[in-house]
């Protein structure tokens, strides 16, 4: 039988993992379907450079074009990064009639939709498995596995740094800046880290569930994204005693036609799946109108589970080749995307205050929850004795996000509230 | 479009769900699949019979072979449950060239590959979502999901009434007959809760799901099965006090080209991810070489989840159709079984004596583990004083199966063991 041919544009940490796989594997996937798989071509930015692994040097190229021009190659596995020229790349194999499989969430949350539409007019496959939490084939799940029900509500813990972050924050009572040193130290963050801390790696991520979930074609800037570099150690100490976890969560939700998307830190209740996710564990909490509460939970990054990820992509375009059917089983948006408006989005809410030590303040606090006809599920005063103000803690009830703004803003014009230290969403 | 035509042979919890999917869900199935999807013919014991749903009394029928014989039908449901019938109107179903979808663990676990290698003789698809863990699509998961992985460990907690039990007896230390009891009252567990209690549910899931992961047809018989029904809440105390939760667990587990597959109560540890699955839910975890830990977690039973998986089957069936290639993507297992055997079985132990309380009987007991090369983690005496025997926890490191019968068979001709109290394999 005729070998596939698939072209690898980078040999980084998950390129590295494409060629273990398919070489080590290469038994069980001919079994699986039907055909030999060759790597025929790799991009590299040195062909020079010592490697961890054995290729042969006649396959290494360091022109993109080589690959992307040669009419042996089926299918390409883009592993580079970037977003530009990924994109030029892709949209010239899809012209070639070549087949993607890529782990590329910044392409695939900025440029989706224009590349998934090159793909159907040329009848190819564009398969991203490896771009949201790694191993875990969450993408596969919402497509397949949900076809039949109405997911209404998507929560994850899809990036690995502010997990590690937050859990060894929850764990060792230490403050944000000296793990996230550490964490560079290990390798769990980059040296700008940036997009991890500030949230926007896990919008990129949402963005994509998002549009899976709810099928709508769901814009990065629909996200409304807050990072957690702002968590400190107090907020997790509180928000331990009361029974929450912080976590960064992504949280996608549907109320009849109208959505909202959205990453935040969190506090999660212990009893909930997410608040046990740990370390640079991801997860994926999905809650559909019939099927009720579903977690999967993986590795989210790493070298093997994104290229298992990889993979099993590039056994679906090669299933699909040997069937005739590439182009043919895609992912199609078929709703109108309608956002909510922050009267629509309604959630519990952990606020934290510092405030005047004196009599009566607790009522004019409460004053003006009531006043916007916000109702509180629990008030703890003095939490922490050593701090010269007086602290509240308030647990909302749901509560719409326009409602706790205009709370907010009153607060700050009230004498008695010295400052507003925090506020979180409340899930579980 | 010219409607897809089901069959539905069952109107039970599941049936009466799949008719709400499909009905209350059109526009989104139409959307999905192309095709308009309408459930043409029901079958039901009793006509008359009062039902919470509303269906036309014309599409009724008390005979099965009203809907095999139809040959306007183009899917069959079965969601009727039982082995001989079924499987007898599944084959007469699949040659008259219709697709199946099945929620039925009895006939895929017993016969699945006959059923199987006649749908695909006449070039149809047999689905089977539904039948492990409800409302997870872990078949697909590991049909899929996984395909370019070699899975090395599944470990399920499969059956919801059993798990319903144990956490019961965990959380409020209450005794199995108690808690069984109450289950029966709630209607978790059925009035003859043996099949559920004793494992076999259990044991034909972990059928279906060691044939998926290791590609190899696995038999019913080829599970090792010991249910829950002598666990007292001692076992569980002493569990909980050395950090572990007693789960009723399916392992399969393969080492080279070798496997094995039982279903047990096991000592779990409290950090491992299965140990927090309580109450009704199911969660399978999947350790694959490359990908690593993976968890599956959701609701094992009820009505609408597992209607969900069985209607993403029906969508699957339905895409199929239009792509023109029913039959050609089912799951062919290509690897020869091989089973260990007891020497190859490795685990920890949980092990619990009762000893005669004097001097020495720790060294004899020991002196036992130490003839069969059994090394141990830990050793506890007098955990409970309040009894009259002196009681040994042992927890081993992994060890064979072979050694730890060998070690426990001595004890049986020791004087100072009064008592073998209970062995446990040892997860996490």
């Amino acid at each position: 039988m005729k070998p596939i041919k698939v072209g690898l544009l980078g040999l980084g940490t998950v390129g590295t993992g494409v060629v273990r796989i398919v070489e080590g594997h290469q038994a069980d996937l001919l079994s699986q379907t039907g055909s030999p798989i060759e790597i025929a071509s790799i991009l590299v930015q040195d062909k020079s450079k010592n490697r961890n692994i054995s290729v042969s040097p006649d396959k290494l190229t360091e022109n993109p074009w080589d690959i992307v021009e040669n009419p042996e190659i089926d299918v390409v596995v883009e592993v580079m990064g970037g977003i530009e020229l990924s994109k030029e790349l892709m949209l010239a194999c899809l012209e070639k009639g070549k087949h993607i499989v890529t782990a590329n969430k910044d392409l695939m949350a900025l440029h989706g939709p224009e590349i998934l539409a090159k793909a159907a007019e040329k009848g190819c496959d564009v398969f991203y498995e490896a771009s949201v939490a790694g191993g875990i084939p969450i993408i596969r799940t919402l497509i397949e596995g949900f076809s039949s029900d109405r997911i209404t509500k998507i929560m994850g813990i899809v990036n690995g740094t502010t997990n590690y972050i937050l859990t060894k924050m929850s764990q060792e009572g230490a403050a944000y800046a000296d793990v996230l040193k550490e964490a560079q130290q290990l390798g769990y963050a980059e040296s700008d880290p940036t997009s991890d801390v500030e949230g926007f790696d896990a919008a990129r991520k949402m963005t994509i569930l998002g549009t899976l979930g709810f099928h709508a074609n769901v814009a990065l800037g629909d996200v409304e994204v807050k990072g957690i570099s702002n968590v400190t150690k107090e907020d997790i100490t509180y928000g331990k005693r009361l029974g929450y976890e912080v976590k960064l969560l992504g949280i996608a939700e549907r109320q009849d036609d109208h959505i909202s998307i959205s990453v935040q830190p969190t506090m999660v209740k212990k009893s909930h799946p997410l608040a046990s996710v740990n370390g640079v564990f991801n997860a994926v909490y999905v809650y559909g109108e019939a099927v009720g509460e579903t977690m999967f939970y993986g590795p989210g990054a790493g070298e093997m589970p994104t290229a298992t990820s990889v993979v099993a992509d590039l056994v679906a375009v090669v299933r699909n080749m040997n069937l005739g059917i590439n182009g043919r089983r895609g992912f199609k948006p078929y709703k109108e995307k309608k956002l909510k408006t922050d009267e629509q989005i309604a959630s519990k809410n952990f606020i934290l205050l510092h405030v005047a030590d004196k009599a009566g303040v607790l009522a004019q606090i409460t004053q003006v929850f009531a006043q916007y006809d916000v109702s509180l599920e629990s008030v703890l005063q003095h939490p922490n004795a050593s701090n010269p103000n007086a602290e509240i803690i308030i647990i909302t009830h749901d509560a719409s996000k326009a409602s706790i703004n205009k709370v907010l803003k009153q607060f700050e014009s009230l004498d008695v509230v010295h400052e507003i230290k925090s506020v979180y969403r409340v899930e579980g």
